[in-house]
C-alpha cells in the first residue's frame, strides 16, 4: 500500500483490458482488476476513477493536445493546416507500444451501448474542443463547427486504421492521409453549392 | 380513461414544457406533466414511454424522413442534392404552430447536462442514418461519413434560427441556406488538400 509499483497504469489498463474481453465489460470489477494486475484497489483509484475511466482517462489529454496544436498553429496556417497540425500532435499518445492495445479497447466498446454512447459523446467533445480553439484563432463560425467534425472523423478514421492488426503504418501518416481524403471529400460536398440557391 | 382526448399528446407536450421551465427537469413528474395537461398518467403513457421520451419522441420520425428522403432521390442527384432533400422533408415537422415550443425545449435540455448528452446522441443518430442511406446509394465511404455530419451541422444550425424569436422564415428555406453555408466552408476546408501529400 502506498509504496511505488513500476508501471501500474500500463499494468491496471493490460489487465481491465484482458478482463474486459474475457468476462464482459458489465462483469468485471475494480478489485478483480486490480487483483489480475499483482495490485490492490487502492493502487487502481490512484489513476482511475472508475473501471469506466480505463477507457475514456485519455480523452483530457487528446482534448488538451488537439486544442494547444491548434492555438499553437502559425497566423499563417489554414484551417486545414490547423486540423493536420492537431493530427499531428495526437500521434504521441498512438506510440507503437500501444497499438495491441487499441483492438482490444475497441472491442469491449463495440460489445456494449452504454460504452458506444460514451464514446460518441468523446467525438463530440473533441470535436468542440478543436472548433473552439479554431474560433479563438478567428476562424469564422461555420467553418470552425464543420473542421470540429472533420478532424474528428479525421482522427476516429485513423484510430481504426491504426489498431488494424495488418497496419505497420505510424499513427501520423495514417491521420494525415485519412484528414486528405477528408478534404477531398469536402470538396466534393461543396460543388454544386449554388444549384439551390 | 381510455376516451378518446383530443390533443392529447399536443396538450401533454405543452404541459411537460411549462413544468420543465417553471421547476426544472428534474423535479417534473408524469403525475405533475397529466395534472397540468387535465389528462390522466395513463393517458400520458400511451403518448410517451417517459418525461424525457417528450423531449426525444420526434427523433424516430426525423431519422426516418431524412433517410427516406435520400433514399427517394433521383440516381442523378449529388451527395449535396440528397442533403438538400432531406432537409426539405423534415420540414414538416417543424411547422409554425410548433415554432413556440422550440426555444423552451432548448432551454430545458441547455440546463440539464444528461439531456445535453441525450441530444448529442440523436444528432449522433441521424448523421449516421444520413451516412447509410447515402453508402445505399452507392456514395462512397469517405464522403457519405462527412455528408452525414454536414447533414446534421446543417439540421442543428438550422433548429437553432428556426427557433429564435425573431425568426419568421420557413424551415425549409433556413436550413435550405445553412445547408449552402455548410458547403461554402467545405469547400474551403478541402483547399489546400494536397499541400502535405
Amino acid at each position: 500500500m502506498g509504496r511505488w509499483e513500476p508501471n501500474a497504469r500500463d499494468r491496471l489498463e493490460r489487465a481491465a483490458l484482458a478482463l474486459f474481453a474475457e468476462n464482459g465489460y458489465d462483469a468485471a470489477t475494480v478489485a478483480g482488476i486490480a487483483d489480475r494486475a499483482g495490485l490492490t484497489k487502492s493502487t487502481f483509484f490512484r489513476h482511475f476513477a472508475d473501471k469506466r475511466e480505463v477507457l475514456f482517462a485519455g480523452q483530457g489529454m487528446l482534448a488538451e493536445l488537439l486544442s494547444s496544436a491548434i492555438r499553437a498553429a502559425p497566423p499563417s496556417a489554414t484551417t486545414a493546416d490547423c486540423l493536420a497540425a492537431a493530427l499531428e500532435s495526437a500521434a504521441v499518445a498512438f506510440t507503437p507500444e500501444r497499438r495491441d492495445l487499441a483492438p482490444q479497447r475497441r472491442a469491449v466498446i463495440a460489445a456494449n451501448s452504454e460504452l458506444q454512447e460514451r464514446e460518441l459523446l468523446k467525438r463530440a467533445r473533441l470535436s468542440s474542443v478543436m472548433a473552439d480553439a479554431l474560433r479563438a484563432r478567428g476562424t469564422e463560425e461555420t467553418t470552425a463547427r464543420l473542421a470540429g467534425e472533420l478532424g474528428v472523423l479525421a482522427f476516429s478514421t485513423a484510430y481504426a486504421r491504426w489498431a488494424a492488426p495488418e497496419n505497420r503504418q505510424p499513427f501520423t501518416q495514417i491521420a494525415l492521409a485519412a484528414l486528405r481524403d477528408l478534404q477531398a471529400s469536402a470538396t466534393t460536398l461543396g460543388a454544386n453549392a449554388d444549384v439551390r440557391a
